[in-house]
């Protein structure tokens, strides 16, 4: 396709589809005459993946190139290699901490496997810190609740990973976690509603 | 206890807490003497209410004011307060369009109860749209298995408010809401993470 195709298919303007390429996030179309290139759809799942990184979700820009860079050259664990770059999308927390005990003794009640590492370790720090600055509810039987429904959650998200080309699961994972968060979060608000309405009437 | 106390036992700096009183967001305490005041607990869940939100989760204090407005003077029907109050956190969406056909859609198929000018209804037609141009299933059965996963921690969440006054409920469901958000979803990636692990482990 030519790039104006691109362009209209992905919603990207063609100045940001040249800026992309210039910045070497994009591979160059095939040259096919001197004013011509054409494009692929590997082209064009590559820039709705840095669209709906970097204009969807506000990723800065170098955060999408880590995420391309993982892409196209995994580290050597492919799962070590998922969580690097889920971790490369927000919330970003101060990662000076090497430690998270909070975390880490909330992650040991509820019984998951953990990589000290992993972003999310740092992040759910964080949250529950704000949760017990708020004077909220932090304890094991409400994080349970929440794990049991992230889990059945995520039971179903990872289950087509297994049969993913490494670089196909990573661009999956990042985009089922960027983009699944907003609609999870909705509905969520959506079901108060909902709930509140069908208890009123009672 | 003094404006000192207030200030360590919220974590708000002292110069902070007297911008919120100067800008009418926490009341004055109560004048003991001609250079002392007296803060009573009100204020400390006040304060830790304001910080929550524009601290931790980054409100523009014109929202954080819209929020305790609807504390001070709810408006009439209590789930329309609820609403509102927590249609002040963001995602802040283009509220442009007075139609949201994808959302509706989806909600519809949910068979969910809803108020087409409640925000969490903008804020779903937004993530469906950024699903649809990344190219991801947004299709009604894998809605429903979101949409399952939220009730349940929902029908959780809005079991305590039924036995509140309805300012204590404002606030209840303003900060479990805005503070549960991140708490699920670093859950979400750690799920992945232990499901991928043992998944590589069978």
């Amino acid at each position: 396709m030519k790039i104006s195709e691109l362009s209209e298919r992905s919603g990207v303007p063609v100045a940001t589809v040249k800026f992309y390429i210039r910045e070497d996030m994009l591979p160059r179309g095939e040259a096919v005459s001197a004013t011509r290139a054409e494009y692929s759809d590997e082209h064009l799942s590559r820039l709705r993946l840095i669209a709906a990184l970097a204009d969807v979700r506000g990723l800065p820009l170098s955060r999408v190139r880590d995420i391309l860079g993982l892409i196209d050259a995994p580290v050597g664990d492919p799962i070590e290699t998922l969580g690097r770059a889920v971790g490369a999308l927000p919330p970003y927390v101060d990662g000076d901490r090497d430690d998270y005990p909070r975390a880490r003794a909330a992650i040991a009640e509820l019984g998951l496997t953990y990589d000290p590492d992993f972003t999310a370790v740092a992040q759910l720090d964080e949250a529950l810190g704000a949760l017990e600055g708020a004077g909220l509810d932090a304890s094991p039987a409400v994080l349970r609740r929440y794990a049991d429904a992230m889990t059945q959650v995520a039971r179903a998200e990872i289950a087509p990973v297994a049969s993913m080309p490494l670089e196909n699961a990573v661009s999956y994972a990042v985009l089922g976690t960027a983009l699944y968060e907003p609609v999870m979060l909705a509905l969520r608000r959506l079901a108060h509603h909902h709930l509140l309405v069908e208890r009123s009437g009672d």
